[in-house]
């Protein structure tokens, strides 16, 4: 089954807003194993509507529309639907008799106030077509089956649009799917995407099912697997080979094969089960270290605080990098961030401290030592390990990957 | 002018990520004053991103495509671009050596590193192709002229596309447009988005020209106002009326009328011009408004040190915080917030100390204090303000509203 997103909306064609419905719709389809080859964004011009919504309609057996079902005159993608699928307009009497309740209670304590006419649009709707009640708003979800076409109309807001979805859509599209679609997703950190992609470049040549699909975020590769089977068993079946193949293949890199867990959930994870405590202690990166590590719920367990160590006073008072190091090698050095972590680690009484000190710029830099010249520096159990990387990009940038790296050399020195 | 994007991206198709590089582009095509009338999305097939692209080309006189340019045998829109715009490939010198650059830096430390032949892809661009280089990754962008049609190819990832956009793009395209399209960004903090939107909703019901879009980002609203004009004196002389009435409605919340200005850099020049150091305390935002602060570069001439406490011990080992107060009213509260900004300035040194203690959730709130409820005190020059907050949301969206407030809270101490 193929699926296809059209998304109405001046607001995105503005870039006002983010099409955050599409990730939505599209994450969905691709749970109910749709295919999803299209998606697209219009305005409420009837000839450009009518122009996407007809070619949707024509290459795909599932038009998924959102936006555009309101009160207002702009809101005109039911019936431009309608008249892609051949439907009259017609009243609906439930829907009417739900406008007339939504209003009454929310104009319970405000007797003055009417329903505006404009309101009873929306009840009109293309003749036989299946009706989506809104929980959270006036404007009905509308279904039209004609011809093994299929198209969902959901109202824009993401806050009607997913209850929505989730609640009447899903469980009406689920019976359309003969296959189960089952994927895993394969995280990997410390090694490049164009590094990993050669890694597997036989893989993907060969993939016809299950598939491969590299992700590539910063400094961390995500390969997602999926299989198309009659059974969610047969899936894994299909799947579990390709696992073991990228797990022989990448080893150590792989920190993950779930969906869910991220780079600092699994360090946090290795921490629990080694009982230790950790600290960090941050100059160029400035708390984003321990703002990530902080992301992972439950953290408390293992970490307490945390040192940002900007000026070499800071670093000297807090860490006890000795002022000689300061002056002799400076702040940004391998010796200055190996001082960082033992002296971290004393001061907060934790088993691991990560460091980091670098240039981020777009100042500071020089010959000797550039842009983009980080070291990072990790104490795990009185062991320590330092590394120098020269990061390519802007100030965010180079603070981002410095980031991923400390907790990639973090996961090294604990597994 | 008629601008349209494309997306290329599997990604994208299957929801992995949401497409924000859509919304920005959308937001720059308004801002040059181009109507862009559709928006695509579509995968690495070759057969369907030629279709796509194609109607593209027909329908609109600039076309701007995202993604597909990276080093892998899935990166192919480069490549379908020029069989549509007529081109062949070849190799760019320039873009090789810069490619050679890239990776000399990355692998400056480790030599046994290779760089793996697919990026080498990366050189062959369509022939005459005006090359954008690529300031923070290795694909460089491109643009293709033919026939009055402008084909524009940027990397997928924002923080290659965006600055890549900014400084190359923008200047390129603006030059296309024959009228003046001048804007200014009115950024408001400490007023909800709708809030702010219905202090203006007769302006923006009467908006021609100029017109007023409001943008929500998380605890801040901007507004732009863009007119279009002959010149751009006229185009100021219809901004100014706009500009002034905005400020006589908004007063103290308007933090700058500056495109670039971010509330961080206003923060940080308040303070500069004040002649007043800053430290932060922070707890469940762990690091996160120390790491947003620290964004600006330069900003060692007021930052020197940051307090990362998460534990209660961690509290009361560096900030001070008394045992007495965290055992009656517990650590979550206005009192403690207050201690911690307080014995932040006394531990940094500092003149002003923000500090911030919540629960971020998903565990840890109780009827009494719920999931969402931050303090936020901020200690300036001995005089200490504290607010209660209840922010909406999961885990990261509390934080990063928490940091928000945090710098809103410190804009009003300083101004």
């Amino acid at each position: 089954m193929v699926a296809e997103l059209v998304s109405v909306g001046t607001e995105l064609l503005l870039g006002n807003i983010v099409n955050t419905n599409a990730s939505y719709l599209a994450e969905q389809c691709a749970n109910l194993g749709f295919s999803v080859y299209y998606q697209s964004v219009v305005g409420d011009n009837e000839e450009r509507m009518y122009e996407v919504i007809k070619t949707a309609v024509d290459r795909s057996d599932i038009v998924i529309l959102s936006g555009g079902l309101g009160p207002t005159q702009d809101d005109i993608t039911k019936n431009v639907a309608a008249k892609i699928m051949g439907r009259e307009m017609v009243e609906d009497a439930h829907t009417r008799e739900r406008i007339q309740g939504y209003f009454d209670r929310l104009y319970a304590s405000h007797s003055d106030k009417e329903i505006t006419e404009n309101n009873w649009l929306q009840a009109q709707i293309p003749k036989d077509a299946h009706v989506l009640d809104n929980e959270n708003g006036t404007a009905p979800g509308l279904i039209i089956e004609e011809n093994e076409k299929c198209v969902v109309l959901l109202p824009g807001p993401p806050g009607e649009l997913i209850p929505m979805f989730d609640d009447q859509v899903y469980p009406y599209l689920e019976k359309k799917q003969p296959e189960i679609i089952y994927s895993r997703m394969v995280k990997i950190c410390g090694i490049g995407e164009s590094a990993a992609e050669t890694m597997i470049q036989d893989m993907i040549e060969q993939q016809t099912n299950p598939t491969i699909a590299p992700y590539a975020k910063t400094g961390e590769v995500h390969l997602r697997v999926t299989a198309k089977a009659n059974s969610k068993e047969e899936a894994k079946k299909l799947i579990n080979p390709i696992l073991k193949e990228l797990k022989l293949r990448f080893g150590k890199y792989i920190y993950t094969i779930k969906e869910n867990v991220t780079l600092e959930e699994n360090v946090v994870a290795l921490l629990k089960k080694k009982g230790w405590t950790l600290t960090t202690a941050e100059s160029c990166t400035g708390g984003a270290l321990a703002a990530r590590l902080i992301n992972v719920s439950g953290i408390s367990e293992v970490y307490e605080e945390g040192f940002i160590t900007y000026s070499n006073q800071a670093k000297n008072k807090y860490l006890k990098v000795k002022k000689s190091t300061l002056k002799s090698v400076g702040a940004v050095s391998a010796k200055t961030a190996k001082e960082m972590a033992r002296g971290g680690c004393k001061a907060a009484d934790a088993d691991v401290c990560v460091a980091i000190t670098g240039i981020a710029g777009p100042n500071g830099g020089t010959a000797e030592k550039p842009v983009g010249l980080v070291y990072i520096a990790c104490c795990a159990n009185g062991k320590i390990k330092v590394e120098e990387n020269h990061f390519n990009g802007n100030r965010s940038r180079i603070r981002e990957q410095a980031v991923v790296s400390a907790l990639t050399l973090l996961r090294n020195c604990l597994s």
